[in-house]
């Protein structure tokens, strides 16, 4: 193999593949990307066995060909050569080796044979469409504070992509929940989507995937199975596997009667809610709301350290109530909300509370009380 | 005590003296501030019963009085009130709680009193003298990357500050090492610096020191006795024990007849040093120079992981030399070069190598090579 590539380009697929690469690793080609050069065009494979990244990159191929080096070790160099370099990559056979040339600097990398590379098997899809990268952005921006980092609870560790019905018919929807606080986000159902089975996506799979949603005009082929789901730019094929698990019926715990309605500002409540719990110590923090006519009290007792309270103008206009959250899912959920006020609705200190932005609800948080 | 205070004011002075506050304290009282109101002036004192500082401060004084508050939870608070805020403080003796009171919010604190507080020692200075914060800034900043981290080696754990004799005659001199290199700078000694006893000025002191000399047009008040250095502005007063120890004499280590002169761009030099080094392990990063007619070849052979070779265009007329360094050593003190070409000064490939900025020298670096 003998390739010639600009640095940017290159530095571009390296660093996509090599993120997938998992720090630590007892089998050692998991640590290398798998260079495959062909006509006008080299790809970058990455995997950690459960995600797989490709990305595919323009460059002068002078002689096709593959071989394997460390991911991170080659990101590291093409990352601190000097900008606008052109790079050669030459793999030679004879001493196993791997130049990499650029300017005056020449490195040789040590590879390993591309034949050992763990390139994921191709799957039968079930179900195929397309989505705009913002759609896609916001469902899983917006859900995936909530996913839970228990182990045992593994079926929790990631967020749930299907298809359901909301009031106005069949969307895509995104749920994720550790099972304090939960988060519900519909986008209208894609053509193709219909028939697409449920599926988990794991936490390091919505991470990966988040970086190849960064352009507001892409568009992202999705193709899902019960097993598998991938996610494709031009450029970019992420596939990963699927938590293997039930996700739990999580339409019980989104509480439909809660009448008591709250609206604040949402940023003002969020800044509100992170001075007061400056005073508690950081194991339970623990907020105090007191409803009154349009009227909230936030308030912190944290009997070593002191106490703290905060007043807020609101628009509240039912019966008197106390209840008490974690102060860390009401930044969570309130930092969620960016385009209207934040609505609350109540039902009483022992139940769940539903947030969401004015009356929309293709966005619905869900957050349990702590007593106080 | 009851004082009324702008939160930007409040917040640089509590944030200079929480910085002192180490973070996992045995004694409750060195967490705290000790806030003194008098006058029409605050301040705010805080220990680690090594170093201590205290920040005076403008306030609207209504009663006068002290008490003590934990340094960091102030710190947050004020930190997360609204910009342009009106602080008030209440300190309240019959429920021995702070107030802080800030538009709608109010946080009530748990205070220690103000007499177990250890205020430091007040002493004799043997020498007092005044220096810009800029000559200070370059004394300090240009030595502490050599001081040592292991504790075992205590008196090489700051920066000896002393008056020396250079070749235009006495100087005020900083220096610091960790027997692998060694950093030495000098600066025109200040008037009334004369008689002054050489000092060891810890890591930490060094660190907290920086905050005072940011700016330019500071004159900023030096005392030096045997075992305590004050560095005080008109806001600001530093009051640090000196180590005890004995600073090695560090003048054996600097070679005074190295002749084989290398010059090079200092910023071209450190690239191509960190680039070289990518292929190394993290442990011995050595990195091998090659020296010949104008020509420098960096050098690193990493058997498992790979090599690495670069070019460099440089003034060298000497005979050809081999020597090897530890990359992180060449980086630290290449990045030290701020106006001029670095000038290296070798011998051989087993002795000490100096480097300066050019002609200069009131900056001086020395480092160990190593074998490659």
């Amino acid at each position: 193999m003998k390739i010639s590539i600009e640095r940017a380009t290159l530095l571009k697929a390296v660093g996509q593949a090599q993120s997938v690469v998992e720090r630590r690793n007892t089998i050692p080609i998991l640590a290398n990307v798998l260079i495959e050069a062909e006509g006008n065009t080299v790809s970058f494979r990455a995997t950690d066995l459960d995600i797989e990244v490709v990305d595919k990159a323009n460059a002068q191929v002078e002689r096709a060909g593959a071989t394997t080096v460390s991911a991170v070790m080659l990101h590291e160099i093409v990352r601190k050569l000097p900008d606008g370099a052109l790079v050669q990559l030459t793999s030679d056979a004879a001493t196993g080796r791997l130049t990499v040339e650029a300017g005056r600097s020449t490195f040789s990398l040590a590879t390993l044979p591309k034949e050992d590379f763990p390139v994921m098997a191709s799957s039968e899809y079930t179900a195929n469409f397309s989505a705009p990268a913002p759609v896609l952005r916001r469902l899983f921006d917006k859900s995936k504070f909530a996913i839970s980092t228990e182990e045992t609870r593994y079926y929790l560790n990631g967020v749930y992509m299907h298809v359901a019905t909301a009031e106005d018919g069949q969307v895509l929807r995104c749920v994720a929940t550790d099972g304090h606080r939960l988060a519900r986000i519909d986008a209208p159902l894609p053509d193709g989507a219909q028939g697409m089975p449920g599926v988990i996506v794991p936490r390091k799979t919505v991470g990966e995937l988040r970086k190849l949603l960064d352009d507001d005009d892409a568009q992202i082929a999705v193709s899902v199975s019960e097993t598998k789901v991938r996610f494709a730019t031009p450029a970019i094929t992420l596939t990963s596997k699927v938590i293997d698990g039930t996700f739990p019926d999580y339409t019980r715990v989104i509480p439909v009667a809660n009448s008591r309605r709250l609206e604040v500002d949402a940023a003002e409540f969020a800044k509100a809610v992170d001075r007061v719990a400056t005073v508690s110590s950081e194991r339970s923090r623990a907020v105090k709301l007191q409803l009154d006519e349009d009227r909230l009290i936030l308030s912190v007792n944290a009997p070593d350290a002191g106490a703290a309270e905060e007043e807020l103008a609101v628009a509240y206009g039912d019966d008197r109530l106390e209840i008490g959250f974690n102060a860390k899912y009401l930044l969570e959920i309130a930092s969620q909300v960016d385009r209207e006020n934040a609505v609350f609705l109540f039902n009483s200190s022992g139940d769940p509370t539903l947030m969401r932005e004015g009356n929309d609800t293709s966005a619905v948080y869900v957050v349990m009380p702590m007593r106080v």
